[in-house]
């Protein structure tokens, strides 16, 4: 029988969730989030970020938030920066430039922008006489874990705040796995200081509990204009907003979201152990959810018998990365089957 | 205390749904479409459509489906044909033009196309000499339901599907209601006429019993190269793709979706029959499970007192039209404190 | 052998234009209007205009100008109010809507939109408690002359001013023949007024008198930032704009301009006293250089074998309106011949 | 006194030209390229082109050719492969992702893509598991000469052209300077080459001795239905089609075009001769009409006094680099001039 870490999104929702939606199944609500769940979830959350005027909206999933968000912010004649291995430029099938925008690539560090590959390219960008002839940097676009599952130190968030407090520009985090973030025990980063250091950011609830749902911070009450209309033109607008403000309300109470978090991390600390006690070449250090093994074709092929992992990548020698993901639903049983196979 | 009906989307799902949610909660599903619910459901809504080869894939909001169907159809040249009162034309925000494409309108009759209409347009846009400085004809969209409860006739469908052959122009229904126009007791049109007279339609869930949801059927094996891509590409590629799969298999299980469409029919009829013994003045007929009911503003307020309904529009003479509707969920008791307060 | 009247673009430039680029042909100039005839054209047209502090490019087309502007204005959630028969709405093959934006139709009376319509609908949009689905109203849209030739009374342009004011929504005016209708006896609105009365307007060029060319006059200083690079996102910034000043500083010394638009009035004054004392029926009225006929087919089959005249639309009565153009360029000569067939 | 090097475009037009738009100013024709001048432009063009059926259609700029032709060619789905130097790449203000599409980066060779780097990353694509995900390769762009100046040897296209037909994607080339790498003594690619390995591609007009406008020729009768009304939606229809159809028409009439490229590229060698014997740093060697120098800043700075030469990059070393161009239009006076200052 094969177990599953090909991703972290394979599983429905944290049971009290299916509860909740139970219980006001039947219930009528408006729609469009102008009801009381959503209401709720607002308050606590803008509590959790200590960011009381936080303009918060829902969503359904990460790339139409990361697109929703980005064009709504970006003027007709600017792009986002990103790393060039960031969601919003690989793995969004175009979704931002087919608003319209460029992604404009940085380098990646680990899967993180750096702030002083930033600022060097904001430099360039207006030293250069043609400017005028290319797409303007209008936003940073960060993800926090990154697609390499790597974080950014406070340190780091910070420097990447200056720069675009310098060049008038805002900060966008993808937050899809906060929760695996925030729950690092080596991580430095609240949720309190990126709703301090960013103008945007998302709590990712499709990977973190949810059935599925993102919730939208602007963190300075600086919502675009009629954000639920062009949310409604990008076809991002749920008709029951309710199941979003629920499931979010939810995880905001009782320290679900953190709890949530800290268990799959956990999971991936026992794996990560364990392949480093056997030998095993890890591709890519990250501290979160996501483990990124580099195998030769062979032994990738005989665990595949048994386990469901990602491909990440061919590398050029003949190995192939694949990615373990654990969730907030992964259990030890599940760890130590794995770990069997290993 | 106040009972609702002022939309069709109020509720959350049919039990059944939900249990079925449950039930399958902590399994680990593929992403993306590509689970064994998705798989079912596209096997029970094929024979229901009678349309072996038909190409299934769900979406999330009719809006979004409507969006990503629409552009992933028609050249870059062309628009889609539609009433004046159609969702598409007045209350996507812009959904479609959105995509590059011009929502072409046509006049409504009770919210209908009428065959002969389309043909007139297309014979005139053929016969003006500056066509090509023009945005050319490249489908047809129709509602069944129409926004205002109004039902195609079987020969009405074959009229349009007529002029759409001579024309070779795809027709599409949107069938975000589509429960409630089957399950009308004065209805000619099946789900099998529509599968065969349409290139693409899609079953509603979200309003019809789901908790959200849409079945898109393109009828001919005639899916666009690629619409997986396309829909991830506008932001309508749900990640956890089988929460769509297992609503839909159950909804085409046990004769569920006739079953849910008929309750709110029957109840809307029983609010009809009440109307008209009291005297009411009723703005448009409709057979299915929307009202438009116009009422004097004093009326109005007292109304709205007691019940949640829609506003729909002002007329000349300073009467205001709202919509009552019912749903899968509305029960005798909620139709019977209804009638108390009119 | 056959006379030309189906269009007033039908010819180069006034010798004088061609005469300025032979004597400039081989000096070299910087590119994208940063030279000295653009610079100089911008400040006879802002005297021109009394309008000192106005913003002005050029562009080459109409079509172009009216797409570029729209998108630079409006917002993402917005779409221009126009007449149904607007250049916008019609002959621009959807330019508008492929850039993400609708063309909100109002009723056309005579080609113009009236003032009390705007005020309705945007009364009713905003009375519609469902407005956030809809596309804001963002911009209006009103072409001087109109496409049938017809004109504004200063008191129906400061009718429309003042409800933009009210609602704070920017006007549009395309000027594609305003050389025409400033030449007219009967006309009451000269270019300062129409400066004074919109925030945006263009002097077209391409139809009275120029090579090509359009003159984007923001009235306000109130140019969108960075418009240049926004032209050139659209395809719309010409390299050798030189070529576009050195003709828009033609057309504004000692009367140019002005003396153009008189030409082609006073031909198709002319024009019209004889059909009128033909008794020929005039199918729309209008004071500038375009005049609408309709013929039965015979006569129409007859007049072409000699005179080009332009198609316009089928009637219901199996007659044909046909569209006669004169332009700056119209002599006499070809004038008297015409008559000879009419 | 100042003299020019600093662009390929800062001149009008050649003489013969000038006199035939003057010789057919006055005469009627029809707009947007249904002229005769324009169809003998397109007889003159498949004739040089040894490519009888090719479809044939004149633009006025670069940008907007390249923003219509690849929206035009692509699938929704797909974007362009470009190396990350490619005018499309850099120098366009996001016009292709204006229109939706993606520009696919690969690495640059002195301004070209290497065959082998477009099959790797085919290669990659394909066996890239998440590759539904990702923005799919609809098109193989490439410059010719490059942005760089440099030149394709006929090896090198025809191994692009065989992935090209491996992964069906049609090959476009953008010949903004085409007659600068024609007229290359050291070329081994002819326009009849360049016609049998591309699907498109378009013969530069604005930097070649015309006004402005390019011509797009669809090598295999393939030019997508309806262009005449995509250009009018992408606002790149002029409606004086004539305009670009005589300047054509002209340049390919007695060998005028290829005469234009070899002045230009004579008048590059005489300064490259001149730069070598003086012992200046040629950044990037290239044999067609742009020069690319490197300069202390100190050496710049003096040089500019005399001479407008045009920004390329910043060097790490504190240094810059600078083009140098020359046209069709450059005198051995102006090489003279220059060379004194070097």
């Amino acid at each position: 029988m094969e177990i599953y870490f090909a991703s972290d999104y394979a599983e429905g929702a944290h049971p009290k969730i299916l509860e909740r939606l139970f219980e006001i199944n039947l219930e009528k609500n408006p729609g469009y989030g102008l009801d009381i769940y959503c209401e709720s979830a607002r308050q606590k959350i803008r509590e959790a970020c200590a960011c009381s005027n936080a303009d918060i909206y829902f969503l359904v999933g990460g790339t139409q938030t990361n697109q929703t968000v980005i064009d709504a912010m970006l003027p007709r004649y600017a792009g986002v920066l990103a790393t060039e291995t960031g969601h919003v430029s690989v793995h969004e099938a175009g979704a931002i430039e087919f608003t319209g925008h460029k992604v404009l690539p940085l380098s990646s560090h680990d899967g993180k922008i750096d702030a002083a590959d930033i600022r060097r390219w904001l430099l360039a960008f207006y030293a250069d006489g043609n400017h005028d002839h290319m797409v303007f940097p209008g936003m940073v676009y960060i993800s926090h874990p990154t697609e390499y599952g790597t974080l950014y130190a406070k340190d780091e968030l910070i420097g990447i705040r200056d720069v675009c407090n310098e060049y008038k520009i805002p900060l966008y985090l993808d937050g899809a796995r906060l929760g695996y973030g925030l729950a690092c025990p080596s991580a430095d980063v609240t949720l309190k200081d990126i709703a301090a250091l960013t103008d945007v950011f998302y709590i990712g609830g499709t990977k973190v509990g949810a059935l599925f749902g993102e919730a939208v911070v602007f963190t300075r009450h600086n919502a675009p204009d009629h954000f639920i209309t062009i949310a409604k033109q990008h076809g991002a607008l749920l008709a029951k907003g309710w199941l979003l403000g629920i499931q979010f309300e939810t995880l905001f109470s009782d320290g679900l979201y953190e709890q949530l978090g800290r268990n799959a991390v956990m999971q991936a600390d026992m794996i990560r152990k364990a392949l480093q006690d056997k030998g095993y070449h890890i591709h890519m250090a990250s501290p979160t959810n996501q483990i990124f093994l580099e195998l030769d074709d062979q032994r990738l092929e005989d665990l595949q018998r048994h386990v469901a992992v990602s491909f990440w990548e061919k590398t050029d020698r003949g190995h192939t990365v694949v990615r373990l993901a654990t969730s907030w639903a992964t259990t030890d049983a599940q760890v130590s089957e794995l770990l069997r196979h290993l």
